[in-house]
């Protein structure tokens, strides 16, 4: 996978990057009905920072995807950090209610 | 008890689960009259992930049952623990006002 | 039906008496699976008013019915006007999220 | 009864005075137990105004009275046409939930 | 179109249903790029009334439709008008933000 | 008293304008004590507009004015009436809670 | 003026859409210092619809432009009027505090 | 002082019980006028629980005692301590506007 | 300075105070102006209590002094531990809009 | 780059002050188009403090900038670290959505 991304202004500093994305869709695998969520992404970044719009992109890539919630939010840190290394990520999912229940999902990442 | 399970897809990554249920009704054992409140489970997964449906239903079992709030909030718990033996887990409930008082039973687990 | 009143105090002077009651639960006679929603009650009394701890117990009587929105919303209605003849009346009921989208139902009676 | 009033400053126009008291308590004649209420007076003087102070000690005058919501509004509207007669008056009691419902009762008065 | 219906249970009384569906997406024929909304429909119901999981299915179909937020509200209106010829109908847009501007476009029919 | 106006620039169109004002204090004449509340001033001009920074000069006076709440609204009124002779206006004030009750006085002109 | 337009696709309905852009900013005359609003755009359309894209356009335009509160509003007003000649039109601009106030102007537009 | 309590059913956990009650009225010993506030207590239990109508009926006994803000907060916790011996307890007291400031006090207890 | 003070009824134990003033002016040195703000005081008494009363006319004093919003909470915070040297006290300010800016001052003092 | 300060009243206690400013606009450096954001700048300061009004000039001049948020942010942590070298300093920018995102941006300083 390629996002584009471009050099971290200020490497020599930790900072937090938050990009909160309220138009998220999916579709369940299960009943094939799609999902609605928010996908927050957070990192303090190494050597490179996402690109906005190609993050966009990348988000509407799961618009016709059947995957689960749990999936997903561990899908979306893995290919994160394989885009740009950070120093720490997180993402948390927030999801519509299915069957009167609303759910979230927070996995994070610390760089060793 | 057997509530449906699936495997976690990221056992190896510690991440937090959520399911909210602003729908939970049972039935106080002192007056007869039913009780509402949301119940909240929180959990990091460590083999096996709860099913949200199935989950669903267990709290549909609760609608007839006469219990106090507090012993609801510890079952949830230990019948959630036995299910799906997470690395931590936490029950919150939180109920209507009764006789002008609002109440929240807080429960966690952390494994040893 | 017998639902306890009382004479209205002020049976000369037209005035509003609205009750909410957010704790309404019934059964979707389609899924078998409970309804959540608010009914609000609302009148302008002729001789007689309604007596707010029958009203409660009224409502409870849906616990375990069978019974779709519209039906219900006209049903209470119905049986309110039955109960104290009103100048005026409307019942609102608002419901939970089912299948991704929330409803609400609003009737009225205006006596002629 | 005698509440202190003072002399309209403005006699010729019509505007509306609105006092709201989020502290009102009486007790209700059934159970003994004290409710709890906020309530809205709104006036268009003719010739005297309600002076303030006057009105909050009325209103303690409620507290270990046993009176229903229905007749307290009445009873509060009456008191006031009498100390003042304005040219329009209502009063608005919002109680606090009471057997998991909460209540507002609204009256109103125009001079003829 | 054939959307599932049901008898009104009240066609003698004049009742407003309101379903709020705040999950719908469409694709802007423009830029190919999903849009967000929330659709309300509200009507009163003549001989009969929508099926609550037929509408779910309904506003699925335009999850990959190239269609401009006017044109989508009033094709919602006509369709729906089709299905149930309501005494009164009405749907409502809201759109969220595209360029710092979100929009909202309001459509409504009366039986003459 | 003089307020700097200025030329409507439409005064052939009937437009309305609000300045709200959540800074107002003045001094009550019973207790000496500072009262705090939210000025709001609506009109639809005539031939002139009032410039805002002059009517911000205009409520630093009452500072130190002793003042009830009815005089100053219908103060208010009256003064800004005498500087731009508008064809509609309206002086909304809102206080803080004195004594647990907090005020709202609302006084209107319309042009004959 | 050129404002991109397109066909209203539904001209014998009369229905309303509403563009809110909350970020606008102009200079203020005086101070030369700029002022901040969000601006609401509402008509209901004849034979012309407003492009969205084109009234961002239209609006960045403002961004270097020193001009008061009351005319930016009856600009926007008659600009919008020459490019769409609607059947109803209201333009509603509301501004960030300046010394201690915020204002809010509307102008409205009705077809004869 | 007898309060009722029962058995808590976990002993063995620790789990946290709150308990809010927005219907707390006293007697300011000074002026002799009534306070109003909202009192939450929380805690841990070791072998009994406090149970909820028993702690209504307690704070219904401030109903008509003059006592300070200080003095209830630390009073309440005495009592509650004395009743339960719980492993963690706090007492939080919220008050209603007087001259213009509200207060909060917070008192808590850790077992040795 | 003297400000009436009160012996604290529960010297042994650690238990916080909090009062907060939402009706504070003072004046800008720079602009003779007057400055908005709420200013909350908090701390755990030692041997005595500030009185209530003597806050709220302490708070008064500031209503006609030239002061910068650093240096009043500093003098604040310096003005309250003379008057009842205490074990820990936070002392906070938060201005209303000036320049488009609105700011928050914070000063925390702990006994050594 | 020169910034007005003046002393700080207070060096020798710890204290934190926050100016938030939601009228913050840059411009696009891809796109051209303009940003908007809010800033909020916090810290300890040592020997001085930063003057309110030469911050509102010091933001304006980024009206016209072309410049990246992480860029942004990090430049206007310099910046203040260089006008005033505190003890501690925390910079926030938060963004209006672009995109169907919106982001936020945290750098942070303390003296080693």
């Amino acid at each position: 996978m390629s996002i584009e991304t471009f050099p971290n202004p200020n490497p020599e500093r930790r900072y937090v990057i938050t990009h909160v994305n309220p138009e998220f869709t999916s579709v369940c695998p299960k009943t094939g009905l799609p999902d609605f969520g928010t996908v927050t992404l957070q990192y303090i970044p190494a050597e490179t920072c996402i690109e906005l719009k190609a993050l966009k992109y990348y988000y509407l890539d799961f618009r016709s995807k059947g995957i689960f919630y749990e999936a997903i939010t561990n899908k979306i840190l893995d290919d994160m950090l394989a885009v740009c290394t950070p120093q720490w990520m997180k993402v948390t999912t927030e999801w519509s209610v299915r069957g009167g229940i609303h759910s979230k999902i927070e996995a994070e990442y610390t760089k060793p």
